[in-house]
């Protein structure tokens, strides 16, 4: 399946407020976990029937309703009733391959993004596609499957002093979306110190396995730039469309998330750019070698050519060749092929053929 | 005729008024056809004659009204009348390689664009201009030729329940821009994923044939942006003029689009990157392979050059050459080159020459 | 004389009012000759003294003076009293090399434009300025020369019926600029259609005929550019100035204009990068060939290295040479001869290498 | 030094309006005119002592104060107060290396620009910074040395019907940038006119002085857009900022600069890809000449090797090769020679490799 | 460590007013230094115990507080008290990777930028991060260790005449980003020197050691880019924002920062072009040198092939060759030779191929 752009026929043309999974199946369960709390208290639930979701919104609290996994059908076409949204929210939830944006509904922000997660030491980037739905005192996030990056949030939630528990769900929102951004930084920088480390190699020897690292670096950094820029735009558009659901307090901080994906793109640029001279520095290299080995064949070639030339003229069956009856002819043949040899080397050295 | 552009001299100076037909004729019969529905109801008819078409906004009802085949000029020179719209707009329906656009006139709002069908396996992209008329309660299509990607939305408006048939004329034309662009993004995944796989197939071998593919891809990805991009930048207008055919509850839908046709283009953008990455790699292949071949062979003549010069010396007619006479001379001989060869052997290979 | 840019050094410093012609004179006389025309009533009259030119402006008429030529200094100086225009317009007229622009005057609205025409078969592009100085009921043309692109627009004053007739200055110089722009898309559609026949023309033999033919369409698409980009920039500015002098209604058709011009510079655009797919195709061709024939020539050579050092060998005049005096040596060494050279062609076969 | 960039350690960290002088000394002398004119009378005097500088504004006149030398620190520190003007400025005018800009202080306008010359029939620019402080009825011009190119607006000030003679200080200091920027594109077209002429060069020879040239004249276009191109937003800045010191009836003269300088640096940018494309060309021919020279070689060599085979061949010792025993054995060895060796031409000619 | 982008796994997902240190540390002790001054006094103390760090603002004066070091945690956690600042800033002072900007926090406003230094001879480019905090009366900047390059602005400090004494914190702030953006000028000066010094270098000869340098540089300047073109963004935002902690009479200043990074960034630029300019004939310069060899040693080789081969056939062993029994037989070979090569030597130099 393509990698950059995903499309089925199937669901061309379908409503924008159709409840259908466009997406691929990334989870068997469901799971649907509320977390509430203010300054003075915290809960967690796991909601385990639809029907318990009621109420979301509870005054004087926060509420952060977090969704892994989108297949349930049944679920999705429920969702707008209980958690007051459009349904053509949910229809773009359900969208995966969708393009990180922001929009501004009625009743609620919307805010679609790619989560990276970054496994083992080789490169093995997984995407994942989360939304994030804003609404006075209430937080939802979708995710396609279990599991995310937002363990360090939780740690967070859990510290009564913590200013997180003092502030609302923009703010709440931002630390998720910090968190995403944060992880962009550290797989680039991850691929960059890998990056970095080719240059030393390069000048050790340039061999295929360099040649085949750096074109590998180079597919995954356009593939991260794809998933990155969007979010960049995004976040661009969140700042100034001044939604009523971001608070003025937590501009600053949606400021700083702005600041730091630019850094992202602005580092991919700049290995790419490093990638494109490590490919130059490599190609020299192996032209380079491959020269030198080329004017040192030829260079002996050349050597043999005047001296099999003259064994040559020896080797003829003339009768009359007075040279080869003189004693010493033999000798004098093989010390004179010796100076003509010696003379080009001589000569070739000078000119710095070899 | 150039593919990119196409001009023919007959129709320059012209007026921006004048009915004639200015693009390749693609079908012989004109097909009009009236959908008109509301939340109640829904009916579909043939107009045979332009005579039959008044009346075409009705209270209540949007109508649209869907025209395949524009080379009957004498039904072209009716519709304005008919339709109540300006000649200078079926004028600029005629001109089917106008660039895609959108035009706010005075009772209604033009919208131009490109649609693309995928035929077959191989690439075969066949275009078609289609423009949009938007009045008050109507929608008016223009097709080059009948056959559409369409029938989705005609399947949705035969279901009562379905929330196109409660709103209006410019919900209507979203849907059907939606589809076109939806047709963007999968004939790119569909390229896309042919391009994807060339990865493989130029590590196992890089071939004319590959060579050929990359060419082949590029040249439709220059293609594709240049039938999308006006598109892009047609989208950004529609949604910036805040046109009053559009209504402020489908401008939600229209940056929807948006976001689609940007998802389009930076595919392309990025696919258009990965061809280039490959057709590197095919160019280093390549000459990586041609290298080793004249490495080896230049190594195998190397290693006679001496060889068949001592066999030159002792070839010579020299009446003293005390070496010919001894009983293990020739031996000798064979012996003294096969040390040379296999020293001049275990010196390339040290020196990764072979 | 440069062709991209021209200056002589003798006007550097002339003031921005002083009549001095500063083109290259192209016609010995001048021509000049008064349109004017309303709904009922054309006349056409050719001005053959400078006194004629009184009263321009006549109500209830539109009047279209265009002038040929521009060399006439004693005219050139008159001109401005005579047409109620200021001094610095006609010296702006006179300076035939100036960047496509448009600035809005005291009492009028000056519009500087380049014409394209094409000659014949080859690539014969003549460029000309030309100004257009639009007023209250008039219009005035200057041209470097006669002849021009104009004539669908002179057949269409004659028609009474046609809507040119009841439409102001700003539409005639509408009509104008549009046939100007037209003949853009025109000749990038003639050259287009050249560029893209080098196609097929490469896949059959990539000589030095095609090379030349890349380069010199190189050339010329970068000289096009020049012409037309400023022309887009120009277009831009117009619309956005909303001048006085151009009525409400005729934007509509200058916004026509800028999508003509975009979709001009857009192919352009797309041919150049056509072309520089094209001799990429065409150096791969190439070395593609050379290789192929070094590769043939190196095995050749390489076969016949190890038989000529066989015969070499056998060539010795050692003494004690038991083969030589086998009965069979001599077919015995031939044999093993083309099993050696049988061998290797085998083997370069199963390489790939031949 | 460095010729893009300068910087003296130990200028970094003065304070912005320390009078120091950061250029390098370019005269000896200081040499201060001041040019007082109006309608009615022109008076030029050279000013010896600062002491006489005083009152610089005389109503009714439009004063022009000149500086050529910026080397005298005691002059330099006097003039704020002479001329009332800050520090800063004086300050700004001694870092002769500072980027074009324009900034408007509290009583007047600041405009720095880069004048350039050009001597001779070689490429030698010579670079000045100047300075223009334009003030209620006042233009002061800072010169680094003596010289310029304004000896134009000198004979138009003579000349008391001029139209510079009724304007005021905002005019005079257009005419002078006029007149910089006029240089621009005569430097330009210079260049141009000898980059065009290395086109007809490259097709009769592509030798080492073309490519040496092609890469001088790429790297003075560096140089000149380097100096053009901060001008060029420079202007842009000076329209945008509706400074109070420039005049509405002067503004569309300037504009008329902004679009001059536009044509300079689209000329230096089609000049770039000019040059660029003429890079491609030379190494395609000079490789193109290689392969000729290559492959005639090759397949020289390629020609004797076989009959070299067969020659050795009859030179082996064995005792029973009977052909060495027929008559004609020679004479057919030589044919046969000749047959293979034209076979092989005819070969090669066929698929044309010679 | 990735050079280019720096993240630490563990510091994803901390709050943003969390306190603790993202950075290297550089420094073993932590020093802190107050400047107070005002036309009248000047007092510079150390602070030993951040007790002793109580009312900063100080009514008719300027404070200046720096501190280098960032490492101890327990400093940093009051500093918010004593500073009266937001902690969400010392957490963003301490994260040292960040990307230069400038956000207006409640009652402060941030400057974030790196500092360059430059040791030595060798390009050895030292970055640290320095913040500036500009309040009402006060400045605080803190820096990652001990040492600066802000001297220059002590000692004018100390003099009581000096401008600075009299104007305010923001004024100062201007004074220190003012070096820091000439470090940056003078930086790509020492560099730029070294970059043109290759021109010359390359036309002598083209060695490994000069591309070494090239490859070298241009890391440099993508290094440099990195660190300084966020810098033109923030100050490009300083400007535009229009804070209250920017007085109207320093924003001429902050201008002049601009213009001076739009400087150094520009020259970056030209530093760049002229590197791969370099790069370019560096390869020339290789290409053709190979080129010469190449051809030289085929030539040679070409000329004795025939000459070989003519030897081969009279060494022969065929019975009847009557040219063997010639008594001239021999000499004429040899002169037939001679004449063969001098043949061979004057068509080659007539087609210029040695
Ligand atoms: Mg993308
Ligand atoms: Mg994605
Ligand atoms: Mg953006
Ligand atoms: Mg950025
Ligand atoms: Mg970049
Ligand atoms: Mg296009
Ligand atoms: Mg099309
Ligand atoms: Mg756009
Ligand atoms: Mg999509
Ligand atoms: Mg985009
Ligand atoms: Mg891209
Ligand atoms: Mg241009
Ligand atoms: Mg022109
Ligand atoms: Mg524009
Ligand atoms: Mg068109
Ligand atoms: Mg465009
Ligand atoms: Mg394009
Ligand atoms: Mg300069
Ligand atoms: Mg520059
Ligand atoms: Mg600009
Ligand atoms: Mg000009
Ligand atoms: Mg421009
Ligand atoms: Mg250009
Ligand atoms: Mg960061
Ligand atoms: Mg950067
Ligand atoms: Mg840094
Ligand atoms: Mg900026
Ligand atoms: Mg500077
Ligand atoms: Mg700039
Ligand atoms: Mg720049
Ligand atoms: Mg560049």
């Amino acid at each position: 399946m393509a990698r950059f752009i995903k499309s089925n026929k199937e669901f061309i043309g379908i409503s924008p407020d159709s409840i259908r999974f466009r997406g691929e199946k990334k989870t068997d369960s469901t799971l649907i976990k509320l977390t509430r709390y203010n300054e003075n208290s915290l809960s967690e639930n796991t909601i385990g029937e639809i029907e318990d979701l009621t109420d979301l919104y509870k005054p004087g609290f926060t509420s952060w309703l977090n969704i892994d996994g989108l297949h349930d059908m049944d679920l999705m076409r429920q969702l707008p009733v209980n958690l007051d949204i459009e349904p053509v929210i949910i229809s773009e939830v359900l969208n995966t391959h969708a393009r990180p944006k922001v929009i501004e509904y009625d009743n609620c922000l919307y805010i679609g993004l790619k989560m990276l997660h970054y496994l083992g030491d080789g490169i093995t980037i997984k995407t994942e596609n989360i939304v994030f739905v804003v609404k006075e005192g209430v937080l939802i996030t979708f995710q396609e499957r279990t599991g995310d990056v937002f363990d360090p949030v939780r740690e967070r939630l859990k510290n009564a002093k913590k200013r997180i528990r003092r502030l609302g769900a923009d703010y709440l929102a931002f630390t998720l979306i910090d968190i995403i951004i944060d992880n962009y930084t550290y797989l680039i920088s991850r691929i960059g110190q890998d990056i970095e480390t080719l240059d030393e190699k390069l000048l050790r020897s340039a061999n295929d396995d360099i040649l085949h690292q750096i074109n590998k670096f180079k597919s995954e950094l356009i593939y991260l730039h794809k998933s990155i820029l969007p979010g960049k735009e995004m976040i661009y558009h969140l700042i100034k469309m001044d939604s009523e659901y971001i608070n003025e307090d937590s501009l600053v901080h949606y400021r700083e998330l702005q600041s730091n994906i630019n850094h992202a793109v602005d580092s991919l640029n700049n290995y790419k750019e490093i990638l494109s001279s490590q490919l130059n520095i490599y190609h020299t290299q192996v032209s380079s070698r491959l020269n030198d080995v080329m004017k040192f064949l030829t260079v002996f070639s050349v050597i043999f050519i005047p001296l099999t030339f003259i064994a040559g003229i020896y080797g003829t069956n003339f009768v009359h060749i007075p040279e080869l009856h003189y004693k010493l002819g033999y000798p004098v043949m093989l010390v004179a092929m010796a100076i003509i040899a010696v003379g080009m080397l001589v000569y070739f050295k000078r000119k710095r053929w070899i």
